[in-house]
């Protein structure tokens, strides 16, 4: 859906010229919504009316204000985005147009090219030529790049709402408190993610270690092999903590059986990662049977696509953990293309990291026992997110349970 | 197991008399712990050693203890306990003797005589007469009972850890953070539970009311089924939103089978309170037919006493709340009597004040989302409380299931 | 401010029907908003337009509806509000109409009457005779009150934000995090409280333990000297703890100056129960020179009227506080008519129940350094309470500054 | 003060062995501390003690050993470390030993010889020529270096606790919870970051960007310029919000002094970024007269060395910014050398990373609003940190107060 603002002003309500105006909406195939009307407090007092006018596409948006001029309704000028050449690389011209998470287009050449692919935080490039429009990342700008400047010419298709079928991510205004039932939530998450895997959508899981230290890795095993898990990001220790529980039984030296530490156990996940080095990788440690089971096995097993990102917390790290930070951005960017659904699952870090890479329409669900992690995480711009503030084992547990029993 | 500490001075290991007084504490039946040796740091300076003699009976103590004097011995003269009279109602003697939650004995007329029922911060009255001691509220003196004041005469009897078998609550340090796992844990809660039906232990439930919030009201009623409550401690809000549950399927107005808002929901837990008022109580409603199902439907039905305190923040209240706190104290304090494990969920203001109620030998257990709960209830004393810090709603339903799995 | 909803259907804005409307509102001297318009989506479909329209007085109002039904506006039918008797003492009949913390009126005899005082969670009970309506808790109703049941003639008058001054109450949207700077915020407290104290209002406030476990019980000693608390509402922990500092320098046993343990300091806080108890009261020991400073002494001083309230985890306790819940609420509630201001510091328990009972037009704002506090007083219905997330000392520190710096 | 463990068994008590051979150590120059002493139950049983010797060089202890296995002491055999070649770059042997954050020495040729720098995690690779040990990090290691494995012929000399000075960070348990008073322990930060700068220890400050959003980024200049700080850890985060305050005086778009949005200010961070990328840098931003004022503008200024270390989060990043977080650990590594204080503030990443890096007598102390941070990172492993749970900005005001009055 696309839309302008027009402004009528005068005696617009006696005169007749609001229900014309109106009438010519939906007459031309547009529809409206009354943003505000003030009446004016005496007879004599002009009206004004703010009115957004919808289409189904630019073109039909671009006609309907065309006539709606015709009677006296003042529409913002149609300007041409302001291009700027980038003056160095790696820099933006200073007024440059700051990108949200929401489809964005751009008013060029008489027509509204749309900005790909959907990202926050970035500037929009602009092929005069070849008429097409980009989000770059600073890393990615080179002197003499035409960027978009200031707010003219630009326009935000907000994310539209399905109409059919009211998910569990838009009945939830934000977060399931710790104090609320969980089930029914957990349930909608099961069913969401059963209709991505039918069709054809992709689900990311983002996960930290505390997947692993609370004994919830086998659920997630689970996931992975009934083929509800496409892609996952997480960062060194995810991995470590998981291969460590695979060689040893024991996360963080605690064995997970039995909630018992181990003698010596905290020396296990150096060792753990001694081993994945000395196989060369993750892949290669599950080729040579030096790794068997675990989360990063069954990702290997199934074809599951994998970013490990360094964070300067890392021990070791793992060879297949990428450890510069824009490099890692740039891996995971390349990725989310295609994602409908994101679980992520108890690191802030990751969490608010891959969020701000994710296009609005992604249905993102955050896990977490701490109910900051949620809060921050849409503090940060991530507003789509759902929260779910609960402990991250049975919350697994209970999620493959509903994957299990829907199948059966 | 009693104690005394004696403190030994001069050349004792060269002299043999260290070696010497640890042989008679041996021969004598006794046994010690050597808590601190200091040797000279030159050939002629003093040496010091403080050694802790225990022995099965206050009385096998002071035998020792005579016979340590013969070898040069000091022991802390063995004084009477000093009883000054109350100034007046409610009001102690200004150098009271403050009780923890250990047993604790006074010394008079020649005996040790343990002070009864073993309470925190009370002190203890002495009946003269009868040679009993009990520990009493600020509401439970009179003018002129004797209390004990100052500190000698005083004896504590420090919790013993059983030896034969090491349960989670000896082998857990504090508490379980968020990020370890809790299934071990979970199972060890559960063998001690089923250990203290067997043996004829009491099961005390504190509760608040996010056990019905979250959705954990059907496994806390098959608890009570199963026979693994033998008394509730809760409030006000814990019976209404469980009637409200009963009543209208909401809790906090929240369907706990949908997640979803009921019309009007909000009003739920008033019309639930009015309907429990208008019955005359709980136990009137369950009789009537009214109330027929839920967690104090179920307490009625198989007979586990309950205790509901009020607090300022009660709607109603009900019936069936004590509302005053003074009296709800002593409610409570009257039935702890033979508790053996507490049993402690989702509420700090009465994981606390009952905390302060048990004596120190209560295994105790606080399930919290929150750690802060946890830590609190530490501080204030109930240092024998173990935390487990998760989600009560699958905390509840694994303990269900394991001791059901038991069973069959 | 009142208002009615009237609703208006067919060809309104084709047959000017709704500019008619518009311009009697006006010309009537009341003001409108439209809530909806939809207009049909063909020619010939019929539109509607939901229409509130705001009057001076309920009477103003009755006068425009009036005249707008002759221009074919559809009014939800003017009903009297239905009164049912109550069927026993404390026990509403089953319909009961539960109030917000809102100004409501009830349609009886012809009249508009505003049920006082403003209280959440209550009944409407209606003297038919003298044409009064009151809020009645449980506690207050008797056999045979005529109790307001259904939602018919029932109006309820939203809080009304004030144009001239857009004080922080208003311009914050409920909670200030932990993240950001909170001395703007502290400014504008202390201005609000300026404002109260030079314009009549009363200031209430609500205190748990931590303001003197703290150290910040001195800042709050200076608010009360320089005429910045009207009322105090705390719990017997407050005082006993306060009185703890009095006499002996600790809280908690810890030593507020040094930071430090002082030796069975853990006892402190029972004999300065004792000293209190001994005495009479808080007031009795002021009188006799035993309390000469501290938080409790000052309000005496001050003649600052204070309701301690009780709780089962309360040790003593001391002779001022109120052990039946029940009656501490009626206390509380006897005194909050005519507050203004309520400044409610690091207690849950207090801050919730005493947010029950504040109408919605009392300006409140929450300070506890856990953001959990903060969400659940807004959870439990004290919409209009904003929250600081911060540390107790440093804010009062920083807000008596202000109040110090505005009177040199 | 070097150690080793000797046992002794037998009838020592009587046959006056245990005397014989603590007189021996005291004459010998050495001290001891009796880690445990089991004394037979019967006469006949066969006793057990077990010694730590204390020398003030390891050659001390090793002639102290030397002349009490002349009484029957059994100690464990001085056995040489064990080395086993590296396999391959950035791969140790499979049983390599695991460093802690305390000084330790391998016993190599004959000798301790001491491994540099102390760091945790590591492995300790020997050069068997010059004799050096030194601590190898995964990525420091190379084929054919030998690596010390197994626990033999290992000694950590544990931290020692000054006897002349009480400090802070002595008599502090571990955290002071947000119940308690906070000024006495800001006043002895104060002290030691006084007695620091005039005895030439180094100190080093970790930030996170809350520091700027709460405004306490002023108080922190203050410590830049007055000399407190040596050493700068932080992440892009801090810098960009600090940039952003300069440049627009606000911080995630809300201005500072006002604690109000600004309009558009959420893309300010991105613009500052753009700035100094503009620049070349925030040295090159100094320089050119662009950046006046902010912590970075203080550090460039005074001199203070800076390690901004990337993370996956990171907009821009700021050139400065090391993105390779495994070199951001090197250049980190690098610097602590000498550090004595460190100061953590507001970061969980850059708290438990820095945390890592630093030796055990490194005064730690970790001061964040959430309780779960200071957890964190003694579980992680630094248990020397001590926590202080409270808001950042009347913290930093406060600490700058402390510091300013001494000297003046």
């Amino acid at each position: 859906m696309f839309s302008e603002q027009v402004e009528l002003r005068g005696h617009i309500i006696d005169s007749l010229l609001l229900p014309k105006v109106l009438d010519e909406i939906l007459t031309g195939g547009g529809s409206f919504t009354i943003r505000e009307i003030k009446v004016g407090k005496q007879r004599s007092d002009p009206s004004y009316a703010c009115i957004d006018v919808f289409g189904p596409s630019p073109e039909v948006v671009d006609d309907l204000v065309r006539r709606l001029r015709q009677h006296g309704a003042e529409v913002v000028e149609q300007k041409a985005v302001q291009l700027v050449e980038a003056p160095a690389d790696g820099v933006f011209p200073p007024e440059f147009y700051v990108t949200t998470n929401q489809q964005t287009y751009v008013h060029h050449g008489g027509k509204w090219i749309e900005a790909r692919p959907v990202g926050m935080d970035c500037a929009i490039a602009v092929d005069v030529e070849k008429l097409q429009a980009s989000t770059v990342k600073f890393s990615q700008v080179r002197t003499g790049m035409k960027i978009a400047v200031g707010h003219h010419g630009i326009r935000v298709a907000p994310q539209e709402r399905s109409m059919e079928r009211r998910s569990v991510f838009e009945f939830m205004a934000s977060s399931v408190s710790s104090e609320k039932p969980k089930s029914a939530v957990i349930r909608e998450v099961a069913a969401e993610m059963r209709l991505a895997r039918q069709s054809g959508g992709r689900i990311l899981v983002v996960a930290g270690p505390a997947v692993v230290h609370t004994g919830a890795g086998e659920h997630f095993e689970k996931l992975i092999e009934k083929g509800y898990v496409n892609l996952l990001f997480a960062g060194n220790a995810l991995a470590v903590h998981d291969v460590e529980h695979a060689l040893y039984g024991t996360s963080l030296g605690v064995y997970l059986e039995r909630g018992s530490l181990a003698d010596e156990g905290h020396e296990n996940h150096m060792r753990a990662i001694n081993t994945i080095r000395a196989a060369g990788g993750i892949s290669k440690a599950v080729a040579a049977g030096v790794l068997r089971q675990g989360i990063m096995y069954q990702c290997v097993k199934h074809n599951v696509e994998f970013v490990l990102a360094g964070s300067i917390r890392d021990d070791g790290p793992l060879p297949d953990v990428i450890t510069d930070v824009v490099a890692a951005q740039k891996a995971m960017r390349a990725k989310v293309e295609g994602v409908t659904i994101a679980l992520m699952m108890c690191t802030m870090l990751h969490s608010i990291a891959v969020g701000n890479l994710l296009p609005a329409h992604v249905k993102t669900i955050c896990v977490d026992i701490n109910p900051s992690v949620v809060t921050k995480l849409s503090d940060r711009g991530t507003f789509q997110a759902i929260g779910l503030v609960t402990d991250i084992e049975p919350f697994l547990r209970e999620l493959t349970e509903f994957l299990g029993q829907a199948e059966s």
